[in-house]
């Protein structure tokens, strides 16, 4: 068994994390760290885990003993001060905060507002979206969590823009669940005021921006455009972009299809179909992807639960390919379909 | 025309009455305090009431001048420190907290925690539920509105009681929208906790439960118990209150329905409905009762919006009695429906 | 008093329609037409309009006498059955369907899948968005009611395009309530489907895309090209299209807001605001149009109620100017704001 | 491997227990029956399935060959036509229908409104729910899987009422999500309708009544009344029951905990907390109970997802009892908590 960490215990990502590493088969949650609730049961704060943990959550992550693999799960900018000691004690880490994941230090710096002062680390860290990098991440010591807005965009996009016949320029609106904000209270989460509406915004300034920039990059001749503007919209889980290109070529929906097909086909949690599902991943690591043509654009769809195939089960997919285990193990589950 | 002041024109019930008082056809808004706001249109901060405003938020209610009715909207333990001026100046109030409800100070004192500083005015409130006590209200010059779960039980529980045919004894399930909790974010109103679920809460502890009971013991012969327990479910607006009593004789549906009906049937604002529907009234002070026998029970349930009927609507109904102007005039509007 | 009737009383529209018009300063309320619920008490089906109507449903319009104004409110197909009489009869007409908003009868029997039958009327036919097309619509004896989707797009888009900043080619990515479905239960509205989800549906297929081009086109030098993805969303009432352009020059936000306040600044019902707001408008006949410049794009929201300002709120906009009232009479009413 | 089929494949129940036999480790879900689906994989119907099953959907059971176990997932009055083949051919079942449930004929006729045509098998039948009857289902062929409100309401009362301390007298005010109600659209399921309000129906007439009568019956010395009122509300899956009872005995919090952990402490899906959640239970086959006493009064709560402890992960946990495997195969997963 190995032996698994988690920085940052009590927020979304680092709950969900928990709930899926408890049955996972292969490891052991032995750490999870906490400032408010350390001392405190797991099962008094996360009472979902109820027969699944009895540790206690600590203080530091330096306080745990024999780890395998440590996951960061704190806010950005406190990553990159828990990285180093982690990577120096020779244990693999998979970062679920922004820290690592922009490999232009001064996009980072532009985008997130703060130095980054882990530069070698940065140098080190590979985006971690399997079914686009698996053979990279197979041999990292530290991979860099996508976003979640970030993951279901470039799944959509990717093909399409490696294939050749998009213009290079994109338009994603994106809607996500109120999960994706995490779980401190404020006015715009607060239900009275998003329970009954969809609200944009960060408009032009939201983080994933770049890293989306960065990503679609790595698939197109030339530099391509991003605009991306995200909604707030009254579901708890799942994320669903909508992203518009324009054709290059006259293509109709059966050739579009071939293409995703031929990106997809063999991946176990990437499903090009019809009718992309929020309902059909939502808890489960799975991703939906869709298209249609609209004369000469295409709306592409990405689709997922933003706290698994968003954020934490993807980062147990990484894991799993890092330590050399089943890419799937302890992610093996469908979505809840109703 | 009349002008009107509010007391806290930020929170839920303040910015709920300027949108009602704003189309009045007898009175004029002339002045809303917000700290925060103090010095901004209005319309900046509430922007549904672009076209029906051109005032500007001011510090304190002493800074407006010729008001002749004052509601204050503030919380509890504020208000009665604002109350004694506005009643020394002559001006009539309705205050929305709880600081005027219990006309037993040491209730008061027990359930809020802190002392009663202004007996003098407690002793002159009067108790604003037009339906219940309408001639007391019209000779008023100060009106304790009632609380929106509280409104929404006695409405259902009165007639019951005050006919004789149930038990003093009444258990009290209730369920609120989410803006009944006031406008400052909290863990629990925050949607990933509360948008797919219910939540019960203050078991026991909820302040509406004085209230209640002293609101049912003025129809009961002798003392009557209230078991009372309130639930968040995820809609914005709207309370339902199912009330279960044990009857003392043997009546059916349509002796039941009578009852309510000798209440209620020249009501303008209350309906005895066979199927009470929060859709049917939301947006309006328009409340439904219904009940249904079952065995030797009966269940009444109670319905509102509880920003309208539960709160603003009421105190502008309470504002009409005291002045002598039309019981509906400016809340003179059916429920949404849909 | 004017005496109006509805046609198609029970539907969505209809049903607004009638919670509208109940409390309208110069219009009476005569005549409801329903098939399956002629002979009841209005207030019977609709109990939110309790006090407000004494009524009954009659099956046909015809059986009403004295009617000065009728609104059709049936499904397409059916308003063109019924309109030729009332104009033979010189009763003037708001038709809420699609049947007289395509002036091009190909594109209608296209979309529509059937012949129209009442061209006389058609070509008559005046469409009803007050904001940009007043003057028509005063002398119109016939008025065809935009579609929610429609309005919420073409009032974002129309004064870019009069503008002549942004190329012809425009995006828009809808979001709308489920009731703008109207009333027949199915199974992308069953609750268990929609409640917890987006959905994406009809592209490249609705019946709004159309009439949206033609609006549009009205407003540009050449024939635009709309690209429209509606998407379910799990709210009742509220429409958000988002709308995105290619800016042919480098404007800042500051000029795009110059463009929308040359067109909106004298408007009651229309707003430019820096967050347009769903909750700000919901329940009124109100609209709010924002727009964020993003390097060479520009995104243009219009956000409105799909029952209100979408369908009937307008309609009786439109009745209004017609008959030469007020245009603001029985619609001015703030958005619930909460 | 035990083969397993499932009568009755495409409802919720039916494609619950799909979406939890795909991943269990000691059966194979080999046979899936629908009318209208038959022929079709069962993937392109259920597309959360992608990747876990490769069978198609069949028209009758009868079809399938070497099945070991079946379960019955079909509207009451289908099941009793289905189950008498099955056990004649040795065949194990769970029906998750009512019509093996009501141990009193005459019950269930009058509550089902039709004859009981196989008395046979209901005599053999047992009551699944393993909490409280674990051997008896051990030992049995067929078992009659309790409903979701029954379960939710039992879990609660049964300590309890076994324990003595409250009078037999129970008021169940219970809150269901929409799942419940199953996958045929209707009124009250059309989301504009529910979407935004709670609900109360079938009050006095719900089929779960005579079913938790019955099962509360089991553990009272006499016989007991139970007022059972449920409520729909707008979440998806997950039930509160809140259970009102009157203390025989001045007992206070900590000693009707007692009682609980009695009954539940070394349970591995039924938890006593302080704060019971449905979000802490959703998506999995835990259950939370919990209790506060309010002066003379006990309410109890209920909580569990009426998809899966509330049937088909119940069911599941049955015929894991019935097979001799271990209890939580296949079922050993926390639920959602966010």
């Amino acid at each position: 068994m190995t032996n698994v960490g988690i920085i940052g215990g009590t927020g979304y990502t680092g709950s969900e994390l928990s709930r899926i590493l408890c049955t996972h088969p292969d490891v052991t949650l032995t750490a999870l760290t906490s400032r408010q609730n350390a001392g405190k049961k797991v099962t008094d704060v996360h009472t979902f885990l109820k027969g699944y943990s009895d540790i206690s959550f600590i203080e530091n992550i330096s306080d745990a003993k024999d780890l395998d693999f440590v996951f960061v799960a704190t806010p950005h900018g406190v990553a990159m001060n828990e990285v180093p000691a982690l990577m120096d004690a020779g244990i693999k880490v998979v970062d679920l905060s922004g820290d690592y994941r922009l490999h232009d230090v001064s996009a980072y710096e532009k985008w997130y507002g703060h130095k980054h002062t882990d530069l070698e680390n940065l140098s080190k860290a590979v985006y971690g979206l399997p079914e686009l990098f698996r053979d990279k991440i197979k041999g990292a010591d530290i991979v860099a969590n996508p976003g979640c807005y970030a993951t279901s965009a470039i799944l959509a996009c990717a093909p399409l823009m490696k294939s050749g016949v998009v213009d290079e320029d994109v338009i994603i609106d994106a809607k996500s669940g109120t999960s994706g904000a995490g779980m401190v209270p404020s006015p715009r989460l607060h239900h009275p005021t998003c329970g009954e509406s969809i609200i944009p915004y960060s408009i032009g300034t939201h983080r994933h921006i770049p890293e989306i920039e960065m990503a679609v990059d790595m698939f197109s001749i030339s530099h391509s455009k991003v605009t991306f503007v995200p909604h707030l919209i009254p579901i708890i889980r799942g994320i669903l972009s909508s992203c518009y290109f324009t054709l290059k070529e006259d293509l109709d929906n059966a050739e579009i299809e071939q293409i995703y097909e031929k990106q997809y086909s063999k991946e176990f949690f990437v499903h090009y179909v019809k009718e992309p599902s929020i309902r059909a991943v939502v808890g489960s690591n799975h991703a939906h992807v869709g298209s249609q043509v609209i004369g000469n654009k295409v709306v592409a769809f990405g689709v997922l639960d933003n706290l698994v195939k968003g954020a934490s089960g993807q980062a147990v997919q990484c894991m799993n390919l890092m330590l050399g285990l089943k890419e799937i193990a302890g992610i093996n589950q469908p979505g809840l379909g109703v």
